[in-house]
């Protein structure tokens, strides 16, 4: 018999468990796996050798892991040495452990790379499952979390759209998480049902961001709306390179930025002298369970299938990724693929050219179509007895 | 025949259009109502008479009333004079308007008594719907509205909860609404499942917050965990009774202060050297849909219902209120009762000194008891493998 060991770096997502729950699935329908280790703790726990074995818990609770936001198991930031790697390789020896399985973003897939090296020649399969709320992973279509991730922040968006066009009084600038990647700011726009719905602008941390611009876009848009939804990067740069935002704190390694969403806000009162307010619901959009993207959990589900199947073929060194099928219909269906792990470790992918507009305040149409299928959910539909009026009353 | 207007003011909720179902459906039932007029825009709707008859649209557009966020007729914030109000008897009299409904929180039940005193004598009867996320409305035990956000909030910090001790490396600050009443801040603790679960700390506005006090806690907390979630009002306030966040700018009348949440993680880790962030739901939470209490959402149809039945009786003047029934099993039920609106009329309800605990870091079980039923829904179960690994390992 032979074990597995699933491990989580870096930080959650609202499908991480979900992975982890396609792979104890996966090992049951398999057999031949005596235990499904997690290690509790993250990378570290490889090496305090924290292991728990999951598979023996019932079905009805391992079921929870569907629904559980965050990560079951724990992760990591934990920084590993050269010494790390062959001391694992011991551990995993020990242990029996055969297959092991990371589940993370670029840093985690790094490892991911170091791991595999180090215990190739000891008979163990390393394999990456991709996790990223930041949707930056390269190669893979797109990363498990991102859907959930996209499907909170346009549904929210949405919601937020129609209380700020009911009491149309100020402007409400959203950040979105996503320092170097735009992704998830950019799915904000999934929100819209029809044009002129918010976001009415939306700022992504790909293109320099000009205050002139969007002080101009802003003041045009409250003229004729009164009310303007603005969705911003919390990673927004200035032609400079640097952050729009100027570092409130340093403290050793950690530099403390101050919100951007604040900072944009602000700028509207001051410069503009309407009234603003911001939002940033950060983790919390993150760990929303009530959002989650049933694609996205179906196919984190898969990812963590996918990858005990593939250890179990023997192809260690590669990370789990995505890519779309031609469909007759043109529907939406995605395939899992195996990916060299050096394609992936550590390159962060941003959003291309032709998903942002000309002028940097908005996504394309081209951006909108990739992203749609992914939340798994199209925006609810609501009543709006004020755009109802003034269409009875002719004035559109 | 006669007919109903209703009109919002001020800020949405989760649950002010179901009230505004629950008028189009009590006027259905009683019959002898003409139209239900929907003033688009607030009480400068009434002025520029721009009212919609909503009882003309099907029942499948009228459910949606029920899933829409904000406030489906507009709003406003217009500060009424007093030769509005004898413009506005001229206008009900001109649409056969005999019941005027009000629904809003503090400063509308005002604005309720006045249109009541200068409309009595037409022959018109004005009765006020209780509604605000703050739940500051005098007399009644809740407010429409309420329930929701504290649903919001407290799924949403649970949540949270999770996600920061899945990799316990930061303090997180979530910040709450309610400038000067304590309520929403103070339900994030039914997030709790059990004993040293998320919120670890809450402050609320009604107590001075002592910042030594507070980095005190936040220090022991996070030597002993790791992680730790705060829940502090948008509006706390030192001991001077000044916001603890300066003004940032003023224009005009209006000022803004910048981010409690903001404020507090810089100070955590300016002052403690430990990495902090923030997050800032604000009206993404009082928009949710998703978190809406079912509780909430029923008793604000109820609100909507009781008022047209009260008005049609003849009760002007009066505001819908809830009071709680005695029952043999101690379970939650409530009944409508009619409040006389001076005794409502501009009053802000604070949290009584009952549901604060001694350090004022924290809420008290009495609280607890009587939040819990707003929320119509209990936390969901999560699984948590590093608790019980922790558990197995004997080191809990």
């Amino acid at each position: 018999m032979a074990n597995v060991l699933v491990v989580h770096g870096g930080g959650p997502t609202a499908v991480i468990n979900a992975s982890l729950y396609g792979v104890i699935m996966e090992a049951a329908e398999q057999g031949g796996i005596d235990h499904v280790y997690g290690a509790i703790g993250g990378s570290e726990g490889i090496l305090k050798e924290s292991f728990l074995d999951l598979a023996e818990y019932p079905r009805e609770k391992l079921e929870l892991l569907l629904t559980t936001p965050a990560t079951a198991i724990g992760s990591s930031r934990y920084a590993l040495e050269e010494e790390d790697y062959q001391a694992m390789a011991a551990v995993f020896e020990k242990y029996d452990i055969r297959y092991v399985l990371l589940n993370g973003g670029n840093g985690t897939m790094d490892t991911c790379g170091k791991i595999h090296r180090a215990c190739r020649d000891h008979g163990i399969t390393v394999v990456g499952i991709p996790k990223t709320v930041d949707n930056d992973i390269a190669v893979t279509d797109h990363t498990p979390g991102y859907g959930s991730a996209a499907r909170y922040l346009s549904e929210t968006v949405a919601e937020v759209g129609v209380d700020v066009k009911s009491l149309p009084i100020h402007v409400c600038v959203v950040e979105a998480m996503g320092r170097n990647a735009g992704w998830i700011t950019a799915s904000s726009a999934l929100a819209r049902k029809k044009p002129g719905d918010a976001p009415h602008l939306v700022y992504l941390p790909e293109r320099p961001f000009c205050e002139e611009e969007f002080l101009e876009d802003v003041k045009k848009l409250y003229e004729e709306k009164g009310g303007v939804v603005v969705v911003a990067s919390e990673g927004l740069k200035g032609r400079d390179g640097k952050p729009i935002v100027p570092p409130v704190f340093q403290t050793g390694r950690s530099v403390y930025y101050g919100d951007v969403s604040a900072y944009l806000a602000e700028l509207v009162i001051r410069r503009l002298g309407i009234k603003a307010r911001s939002e940033k619901p950060g983790i919390c959009g993150r760990a929303s369970i009530r959002l989650q993207s049933p694609v996205d959990r179906d196919e984190a589900v898969l990812a963590g299938r996918e990858a005990l199947r593939a250890a179990l073929r023997g192809e260690g060194g590669k990370m789990v990724g995505f890519v779309r099928e031609k469909t007759p219909d043109d529907s939406y269906r995605v395939s899992a693929v195996m990916i060299p792990i050096e394609e992936v470790m550590l390159y962060e992918k941003p959003v291309p050219k032709e998903y942002i507009n000309d002028r940097g305040n908005d996504v394309t149409e081209a951006f909108l179509q990739w992203c749609r299928p992914l939340t798994g959910a199209a925006i609810p539909e609501y009543i709006d007895f004020q755009e109802l009026y003034r269409e009875k009353a002719g004035q559109e």
